[in-house]
């Protein structure tokens, strides 16, 4: 991948000038702190609650995906996962993540509290906040994955312990300061940070885990698909929407700033870009599995949004917009054949998030030193390796603690019963004539 | 309870410093009168909007928590009700409630009219939509729990006469600067005054219409629930997202201004608040269904949401963290425990709206001088009985005197067909192989 | 049609002091270049991705008017055509509009980029963004009439044609400020430039594709509408409020401005206006529906909140509320005689777009002058008949070209089986007990 990389960088850096934003640049602002305070802080609330609202974006994306049998369960783990990261969020991770001395790997174990003023720019329970949905974004990934075979409860153990210590940790090595920012690493919005961390946490509980019953066959050819049918494609369809919609804020609020037009001007960009990007992602996968396999997938469509979503989060700002179209269908395509191999290594994961998240992720992250030239594909390849390293590996312990201890799976006849009657004991579509 | 309050408020109040938030208190603010002009009404407009959405997330709630017999029909219900309630406040509600002279009771039946101007600090329009969709959320919270057997246009003419009429009396008694605001008495964003008002407007009309048939077996013990069931869990978990998110608007858009920064500090920490209040809610119902009775309901998580929202609603801005968590904790576990008592009174409440909207509201504004030191329980008491026993009563005079005239019930066979066929001539679902 | 609005114009002249806002009129503004440029880039930023998200809510709307047979393609288009939008609008669409000298009729073929500068009062990415979702939407009404049985890819070139050539030029015509907008034409938010030219591009389409199979019977009376049921009445109403949503920033951020406490009243009694048109558009048509055919028609209540919307986007400033009520109205009746119409044309219209975008965005763009002094029905008339006569015989052509080469129509086995089945290959829905 690396060698691939160095291979391009020449012809990919010549391209700069086709790909880059030229900066705007004017000179000092107008704008007093106390107002700058304010846009500062409406950015963070009006983002934040566009990337509180993907927490029902991954809900709906997940309840279409799962077989009807499993529908009332994801809701309750996505309405729960929520609830969880936010109040682990406000217990241990925000301090462990701020906290953190400069260069350093761990902060502090305390809650968070309010410390306001007008100097710090922008209202500290603003920001607390923005950053508390990032975390919420992050477990919200690994629900659908694991989805049907898994325990609710120990889920739910795995969602405190992932956004009350996995996700500050990494979030404080570069968002708070730590080793990776020291080093010179750039993840804008978090592909990285969130999305591959989410990812990574998913694939190891999916190994872990194993796959559905009867979900591969021994052949390991023709899988029979139609038991395994997504429950409902407009469900699907409104999650990716909402996710969307959603990602305006998660990149456009992490410009951290709206108080000076130059700020304005970047928000502007971003907004286009995470746009664009989403758009180049839809249309690969579309012509990819359409010339590819025959028929326009629709779910690859969807899915292929949020792998060049996830692609352009690295770096929102930089590029143009003919690069931000390019970064988000290279994403789109890496989805469709990510879930293809996925499939071949009879990895079950239920709603493709590990190649939308991961591997898009890892994408979107090095990708960044073609449009920014302060940052370089060494420490960018650094930045994806430790983050997802250490969360694969802590993830991998803390699951396999959680299967040896209090068990993770369903037993067959639960699965087979599926979990909505097992676990929730609520049916999720009772529709009758 | 008051009983109760009494002897809790000792250490409560020993708690205080524990649960409530330090004054930020800054100087004068440098922002200009049009500048803060600008950005009331840009709060007004953001949070009104977010506040409107929420019609479509309690009209996504009762769609998925009715069987699937009645799902157009409270479409229309929802559709309709936000539409007479706008037109209503807009010809009386606004001048009713706003019109009233200081400690009085009633305003003025006058069509309202633009009269912005910049040292009033906000556009009147701006205030109007703002406003308005809070009448629209009253009346939002009658439509589900009288559906499947209520009548079509009796709703609406009952929704009518608590937009109208009702919801804007009691407004004014308090946010109008009418007797209750004289008395002292608190509700930040309207615990009591919309969430308890559409729930006992709620609580008068089930009792009136009666339960829905079979719905409760002479013996009292087993009903048969499966005849009832929900016909859409994602749809309520889609509603419940959609109204978390726009209460984040309900209690942020309640600060009335952010054109300073202790404004802007104020509405961040009430988003914070009110989604630690959420979560709370969420997670002790989930406690609270899976160690009391099995199994971990996930509709009891989802109206413990809103059980929580509703609770922290009266008080926003002065808990800690820790204090709003356990606030929405408490209206958690009051949606499951009343969701039980109203089942054992035999009152079919067909969504839980009472519980969330009318139980957890009185909670919520009797908790107020838990963290806010220029309140009192007796005032607070004072508050809940006389809006609760006005709303109460005056619906039921209301839903009586329509059952005695007009009808409001369907008749057997109708309610037999269900009312979607009966009352639309629209099935909701067509789901063909 | 002249005619009568021509015999009425005396007797709404003279309503005109009940129908009209008295203008508020400010002195100097107070606010600083750089804060203006902030404000009003944020006013672009929001209202887009209000519009963004409509693009979700027509991909609700259709998913749930088509047949089960046809949501999984439905969503395929929806979130292909504002991928495609959004692409075509950066490579042609944008300067396409804006490139076109004063009084002329197109504009420049190349790729738009940013020139952000304070002086230009906002971000051009900002703008960039706010048109490009109205070029989307705009596509996005083609969408649905022609569901069920259109080829996918034909539909993706037409979208693109739409939305890199005949939208930019009529947009250009007004907002790029070419021919139209010399002769003084009034059109504030597009209910022609966006509604009627997505209505007229989607008549040309279902007048060359035909309707669905025996979706007319031959005596023309009674075709057995059965088989074409909704498959869901609650996604359709959860599309139509993501519009209403939407539709706050459609019209609210077509103010263009909200820099001084003029423009934040402008953008607040837009909102307002488009509030109650809608409401008035709800009641109208359940009102019609009642009195006219007996039974409260819900998906007629949905579109006629659409065609109130429609109405009032031509001019969403000047009118009183009970104009915008009334304004509204007329829409919603126009949707329910609209479809009626239709149906008796044998034109098969899946979705009902036609009457509530183009009829209703007729109604509203002529109906400007009963509010709008500066404006003339002479005028309005001419911009209503250029650009719907443009579009349609445009689209006309392009379908037919279409039709001879690559085809459009899918066969009629594929069609008998299915859009979903033989197009995506996914199932929309696969419920199981």
């Amino acid at each position: 991948m690396t060698k691939i990389l160095k291979k391009l960088r020449g012809p990919l850096v010549s391209l700069f000038f086709l790909l880059n934003m030229t900066s705007t640049g004017y000179a000092e602002t107008t704008v007093s702190a106390e107002i700058g305070f304010i846009f500062n802080t409406l950015l963070f609330l009006i983002c934040g609650f566009l990337v509180f609202f993907m927490a029902c974006g991954f809900a709906m994306l997940e309840s279409g995906m799962v077989t009807s049998k499993s529908v009332s369960v994801i809701c309750a783990k996505n309405i729960g996962l929520v609830s969880i990261a936010g109040i682990m969020f406000w217990m241990f991770g925000y301090n462990l993540a701020y906290g953190i001395p400069e260069g350093g790997y761990i902060g502090k174990f305390i809650p968070w509290s309010d410390s306001s003023a007008v100097d710090t720019g922008y209202a500290d329970g603003s920001d607390w906040y923005f950053q508390m949905v990032f975390c919420a974004t992050t477990v919200s990934i690994v629900s659908g994955t694991l989805a049907e075979r898994i325990k609710l409860w120990p889920f739910f153990l795995f969602a405190a312990i992932l956004s009350g210590i996995l996700y500050p940790i990494v979030m404080g090595w570069q968002w708070g300061g730590g080793w990776l920012a020291t080093a010179g690493f750039s993840d804008f919005a978090g592909s990285t940070l969130v999305h591959s961390t989410g990812g990574a946490a998913a694939l190891a509980g999916a190994m872990i885990l194993g796959p559905r019953l009867g979900r591969f066959t021994k052949s390991g050819a023709a899988a029979p698909v139609k038991p395994f049918a997504a429950s409902s494609i407009p469900l699907v369809t409104l999650g990716v929407f909402v996710l969307w919609l959603g990602w305006f804020g998660f990149n456009g609020g992490s410009q951290l700033a709206i108080g000076t037009a130059d700020d304005a001007i970047a928000v502007s960009t971003i907004f286009l870009n995470t746009f664009l990007a989403g758009a180049g992602g839809v249309l690969a996968a579309a012509v990819t599995t359409r010339l590819g396999f025959g028929k326009t997938d629709v779910i690859q469509m969807l899915n292929g949004c949020i792998g060049g979503l996830v692609a352009i989060t690295a770096e929102p700002l930089m590029p143009s917009p003919f690069a931000a179209i390019l970064i988000g269908a290279v994403g789109g395509v890496i989805v469709v054949f990510g879930t293809k191999l996925l499939f071949s290594l009879k990895i079950d994961d239920v709603v493709g998030a590990i190649p939308a998240h991961l591997f898009a992720g890892i994408w979107g992250t090095l990708a960044v030193p073609i449009t920014n030239p302060d940052t370089s594909f060494a420490t960018q390849l650094i930045g994806v390796l430790s983050i997802n390293a250490f969360v694969f590996i802590a993830s991998y312990i803390v699951w396999s603690a959680m299967k040896a201890t209090i068990g993770i799976r369903l037993s067959k006849e639960a699965e087979t019963k599926g979990t909505d009657v097992t676990e929730t004991g609520v049916i999720a579509y009772a529709i009758r004539d």
